[in-house]
Parts: structure tokens; sequence; C-alpha cells
């Protein structure tokens, strides 16, 4: 495309390198920019540049925080006996906005997927297995909470392998992973057939 | 939503005052800068920057430009006897895309919408009958590329009528609008009633 200024053309490439943004809407908000007081444009390039200069990961669930250590590592109301082992940043999010989960976290970073070349080496696994290693480690459940999909299923195998190891820990650690079943609201109708026989397979009991 | 740093929040709202981009989507984008190099948050803040504090509106069409006049109208091969009335840059990139239009461009800046407020008023309608009536105009011929929408056509019903004033110019000015009709490639049967009843309408006489 013949740009009407070098300018917007930088501009335009440097936004379509966020992921799902295509030149297109890249031109969109570039132009939007323009529209707009200049205000706007340096409020958000300040604040990117703030955010990606100061923010850090918890030096012990890696979830992003301001300081050393996160505000639920360091909040002495969470349980941490329980750690709930999630892809990313955002599942962290997602399960808080629940208020159905008061322990800590465990934010792995990734998900092992051969075919995006990542591996267990480039997740944080080996830092949970020493955080249960720890002195002083109270974890006496894990809960993996990892997407249902190829990718998820495979790290929540390789994890499961892993903290099963009888040296990892003198005394018994509860694994447990999500619930799958027909979200609620769903209509059995319409569920997928996997979906459905996994939620008879693991049905659970009336008391 | 509560999020796991002040910093990350800050940039989030920042991302999502953009146009079409949520809470959810920005966060996203917050989370793959964070993941990546810190060069890339720099570089894009700084394109964003440089980019709306050194282009500015072409003098004549009101293009965006690096200059005060742009690429466009500087260019002596393009055809200054012909102006095509367009409501924004991307209109411009996607007619220049074409290769089929060698004149000049007029650029409103928008389009008239009472739903948002915009009158004929917040347009650079003024200054396109100035550059009409400038002594030494080579403009015979205008084009309307508007979009074929109510607003659009609001506006070129608007544009046609302050343009046939037989006051700005002492000779003819031919007033054109772009073809509507039945999209190349497109299907007769799944083609909207309107487009085809106007597809009908304005037939096109074999020679």
């Amino acid at each position: 495309m013949n740009y009407p200024s070098k300018l917007i053309e930088e501009a335009v490439e440097e936004i379509a390198k966020l992921p799902g943004i295509g030149k297109k809407t890249a031109l969109r908000l570039a132009l939007h920019l323009l529209k707009r007081d200049g205000e706007q444009t340096t409020s958000l390039a300040e604040a990117l540049v703030k955010m990606r200069l100061n923010t850090q990961y918890c030096r012990q669930c890696h979830n992003i925080s301001d300081h050393e250590l996160c505000a639920l590592c360091t909040n002495p109301r969470r349980d941490a006996s329980v750690v709930c082992v999630v892809e990313d940043t955002r599942d962290v999010l997602a399960i808080e906005n629940t208020s159905q989960f008061k322990g800590l976290y465990h934010v792995l970073g990734g998900i092992i997927s051969p075919l995006e070349g990542i591996g267990p080496g480039d997740l944080n696994i080996e830092s949970l297995l020493i955080r249960l290693a720890e002195e002083g480690s109270e974890v006496r459940e894990i809960i993996l909470a990892l997407s249902p999909t190829m990718e998820g299923d495979t790290t929540a195998f390789y994890l499961t392998k892993r903290l099963r190891q009888p040296s990892l820990r003198p005394f018994s650690l509860k694994l447990s992973t999500i619930a799958r079943g027909i979200p609620i609201g769903g209509d059995l109708e319409y569920a997928d057939e996997i979906t459905l026989g996994r939620s008879i397979v693991s049905r659970i009991a009336y008391d």
C-alpha cells in the first residue's frame, strides 16, 4: 500500500506487530489517533512504556506484579496450602473474578506446544517443583486449571507425572483438575459429543 | 476486574480507548507486549508519538502528509483538472490501490451524520469551494466517491447543491459520482434488492 506519509507507515508497521491486528486495522487505529488530541497518543505511549519497564513477574508465582512478590502471594488471608496452576495471567484474573478460589497461584507462562516449539523447559515448571520442595512449604493440594485442549491436556499429563515423583515430597500431595462438563446454562442438544461424553463418564453422585 | 498491577490497569485503560478494542483485547495486547522484548514496546510508543507530532494535513486536499502539501498534490504527473471527493484518508488509499484514478483528491474528514452530531460545518467543504473558486484553478470535474449509505447520500446531496451554485464558477463544472451496482464477481441471486434495482435503472448501454 502507498501510505500518504512515511510516519504513518512506520506507525502502522509497529501496530500491526500486535497479535490479531492486521495492516487495515492498524491504519484505522493510526488515523483515529491522528483525529484525536495529541494528548491521547502521548498518554497511550507513556502507559505502554511505563508498564513495560516497571512491571515484573512475582518471584514466587510468576504472576505479573508491581513488586518482587505479588499482591496475592503477600496477602495473609489467602490459603497457602492450595496452589492453582494456570497458563497465564489472564487465567488468574478469570478465576479471581469468580470469587470461588482463596488459595495461591502458579503461572506457567505458557503451555506445552510442540507445534510452536514450546517445551516444558520454557515454562515455569522447575520453579513450581522447587516451591513445593522448599522447607516450610505449606502446599498440600495442586489444582491444574489448564484449558481442555490438546496442549492443555499434554501439559497437565506432564505436570502430573512430575508432581507424583515420590522424591518430591515426604508427605502426600493432592492433585486435582478443574471439572469439565456442560457449561451452566448450556443446552445438552447443542453440546459437542466429547464434552457430553465426558460429562457422563465424570458424573457427580447426589449425596 | 482486579488487575495484578496498577501499571497494567493504566495501560489497559489507554489501549481500550482505541476504537473497536475492548478491555479484554486490551489486556491481551498488554500481556503480549510484556512477553516480548522491551524494544518492541518502545519502538511502538515512539512510532505513535512521532506520527502524532509530525504528520499534518495537506493544505490543499486535507490528506495526511509529512509536508505542507502532500505527495499527490505536488506530483506534476497527476491531472489537476479532476478532483475526487472522499470521506477520509483510507478512501484515498483504497482508490490509489486501484491505479484507475490519476487526478487529485479532496478529503472531507468525515461525513454528514446528524446522529453523531457531525454537520457540514465540521467537514472540509468550504475549503473545497475556495479551492474551486481560486484564481488559476484548473478543476473541471468533481467526482463524489462517498459510501452509498444514508450519511454518504446526504453528504453527496448537500455537496451537489453547493457545487451547483451559479456564482461559484463562471464556467461549467462537471459533477459525477462513482457507479453503484452489482460488485464484480457478485452473484445476482444474492444481491440486495436496492442494489439490483439501481443497477437496472442505471444500466450501461453497449456501444
